[in-house]
């Protein structure tokens, strides 16, 4: 544990599920219904500082969100980025996409493309994603 | 095969590996030396779309490039991605960060910071990176 590290903790976040090796929360980020981060739990910098069962197992984690983003979001696209530049300790964004988000087909990072959001996602399908990501069997 | 998609073939990359599921190229990004790509051969969208054997070996090929691109060019940062918002067809960037280039911390999809790098990697680190690339063991 890095005690500067501000994923070494859970920071206030909506945790919908967790193993010994990793945790998978629901981002609030507006325009962005569904974004999902799956944090490793101890701090390491880098997959390839992680064994190659720890790898396979996160990816298998990261999937599995995916998976229930597709389906219950059915989003246009997926994207998945590992960056870590600002906070060095491993965790993959997995981002639903939409043709009617504000950046497409820009990765989210880019300048926005519209001022608004037109994404259309309903509570009760937020609700619907987080049960069954408190469900996840990766 | 997708016959609209640019990366269903060769678009004169520099392939340096290539086996029956995925291709690795190295990417002619200026201020971005070193940036590779993990290309899947046939045409899929996203990283659930292929089977769990197939992620698995995708991933075990990023996951070799990240390591060899670590001890050949010892970067900061390691940035990994699969987006694919424009052309729809998994491919991931892997992407070595350093604290002096152009856009650091932040992604490189994000407005840079600088107007210019000041990363150094000589024509021999990248001949170097190369040479192991094409000699992938994943």
């Amino acid at each position: 544990m890095d005690v500067g590290c501000a994923l070494c903790n859970d920071q206030g976040d909506l945790v919908v599920w967790r193993e010994d090796l990793c945790r998978v929360i629901m981002v609030d980020e507006p325009g962005y219904p569904g974004f999902c981060r799956v944090i490793l739990n101890r701090h390491a910098a880098e997959m390839t500082d992680l064994s190659v069962a720890e790898r396979d197992r996160i990816m298998h984690v990261v999937f599995a969100v995916e998976g229930v983003l597709r389906e219950t979001l059915n989003p246009d696209k997926i994207n998945l980025a590992s960056l870590g530049n600002m906070v060095p300790h491993v965790h993959w964004h997995v981002i639903p996409r939409w043709l009617t988000d504000r950046h497409f087909p820009n990765p989210i990072w880019a300048a926005p493309r519209h001022a608004e959001s037109m994404v259309k996602v309903s509570p009760d399908m937020l609700e619907s994603l987080k049960q069954r990501l408190s469900q996840l069997a990766p």
